[in-house]
C-alpha cells in the first residue's frame, strides 16, 4: 500500500545561553536493507497495515518478501530497494554491512528532548544497541517526457513511538538524494486526500499535489480474466 | 506523461445473413520495441505531448530515450518495456524478430468496416507493408501487502487515425496477459479525473478507480535541492 503520513519534524526549539536543556542523544543511520532484515520488514509492513486499517488486504509473509525483494538479479535502486532506518544510544561502528558497493549508509546524530520509551525494542533491535525505526521502499519509474528515470516510493513508516521527530523527513530525504545523485528527474509517491497533516508535511519537503489525476488498478479476478485473453 | 485516453472500442455490428458486408483487413502484431524502434517511439511520445497539450513538459530526444529505455542492463518486464502495435495489410512473415526470449509477439486479425486513411503512413512505417500504430509503456512496480510486483502502465498511446477501433485495449489487455503470466498481482496507470470516456473505457476493461489517492511529486529545484543534503 501507499506511504504513509509521517507527520512534520517539529522545529527544534533554541537552545537557552545560560544553561544546557536536559537531552537524549540518539545515532541514526539509513543503510540497504538486506535478506536478513526480511523479518523485520515482515512486521513493519503488518504495522503499516493496521496504521491504515487495511490488514484485510494485508497477505504478505516473510518467505513472499524475500523471494520478490531480495531476489538474486535484482540490484538496489535498478529493482526494488529498502532502506532501513535505526538508531542506537551509541554511535554506529564501522562494520562491514557499511561497505555495500551501492550505497554508502546515511549517519546522524540527534538531540531529542525526551527519552524515546520503546515498548517492542526486543523485537526491532538488530544488535545490543540497535533498533529498526522505520522503513521506505521505492523502485524506478519513468517519464517519457523527460526521457529520464526516477523513484516510485511505494511505502514510507516510521513505528508509532518514534513519530513526530523528522525520521519520516530523514528516509524521504535520503531517497530524494540518491535520485539526484543517480541524475533521475523526480520522487513520486501517493497520498490520501483527506490526509491533511502528511499533505503539508510533503509539501513542506517541496512536493507538488497531482490533483487531477486519478490511480485505475486492474487486480484480481478482473485482472485474471486477461491470462486466457489473446 | 501518464496514460493518454483510448476511446472505447465499438461493438463490432453483426453481419447481415444474406450478403457480406465490405470490409477492409488487416492483420496487427504486438512486439517487444527494440533499440531500432526509438526514432518512432520518439515521434509517438511527442504526438502524445501534443494531444495532452503538455509540449512544454517535453524534453526526450531520440538519444535520451535509446540510453534510458534500452540500457545494456535492463531486462524486459523486470525494467522499462516498451510493446509496439503494428499494422499490415498482409499477414505478418515470422521473423527474427519473433525469437525474442521474452516475448512471443501477439498477431491478430481484425476486419475494419472502414479502410484507414493514415497520412503519416510514410513516417510510421517499419517496412514496406508494416506500419507502427501505437505503443505502450510499462514497468514493474511493487505492492508490500501483496509482497507481489505488478505493472505500471506509464504511456499507452495510439496513433489518431487509428482510434477507436480497439487498438488501445489490445496494447493494455497485453501488459494485463503478460502480469498474468508472471503470476503479478496487479496492473496500475493514471487517468486526468475529467477524462470521463478514458475512465467509462478502464471501468469496461475490469480496473477500479482510487479515488481518495493523490500523486505527490517532488522534481526540478525541489529536488535538486536534497542533492546536498545530508
Amino acid at each position: 500500500m501507499a506511504a504513509a503520513a509521517p507527520p512534520p519534524a517539529p522545529t527544534p526549539a533554541p537552545e537557552p545561553a545560560t544553561s544546557l536543556p536536559e537531552t537524549t542523544p540518539l545515532f541514526t543511520r539509513i543503510r540497504l536493507a538486506t535478506l536478513l532484515d526480511v523479518p523485520h520488514i515482515h512486521k513493519l509492513i503488518h504495522q503499516m497495515a493496521v496504521f491504515e486499517r487495511l490488514t484485510h488486504l494485508f497477505s504478505a509473509t516473510e518467505s513472499s518478501l524475500a523471494a520478490t525483494l531480495f531476489s538474486a538479479t535484482a540490484q538496489p535502486f535498478h529493482s526494488f530497494t529498502v532502506f532501513l532506518l535505526e538508531a542506537s544510544p551509541k554511535p554506529f561502528a564501522v562494520s562491514t554491512a557499511d561497505s555495500n558497493p551501492f550505497f554508502t549508509p546515511i549517519t546522524k546524530f540527534v538531540n531529542l528532548s525526551l527519552p524515546i520509551e520503546d515498548p517492542e525494542r526486543d523485537t526491532f533491535k538488530t544488535s545490543d544497541d540497535v533498533t529498526v525505526v522505520g522503513f521506505v521502499l521505492f523502485f524506478p519509474n519513468y517519464s517519457t517526457f523527460l526521457a529520464k528515470p526516477g523513484f516510485y516510493v511505494e511505502d514510507l513508516f516510521v513505528r508509532e513511538c518514534y513519530r513526530r521527530k523528522g525520521f519520516g523527513r530523514m528516509l524521504l530525504s535520503a531517497v530524494a538524494k540518491q535520485a539526484v545523485k543517480m541524475g533521475y528527474g523526480r520522487v513520486e509517491w501517493v497520498v490520501l486526500d483527506w490526509n491533511v497533516n502528511a499533505i503539508r508535511f510533503y509539501e513542506e519537503m517541496g512536493a507538488d499535489l497531482l490533483n487531477e489525476w486519478r490511480i485505475c488498478r486492474l487486480t484480481g479476478e478482473a485482472l485474471q480474466a486477461y491470462g486466457g485473453a489473446d
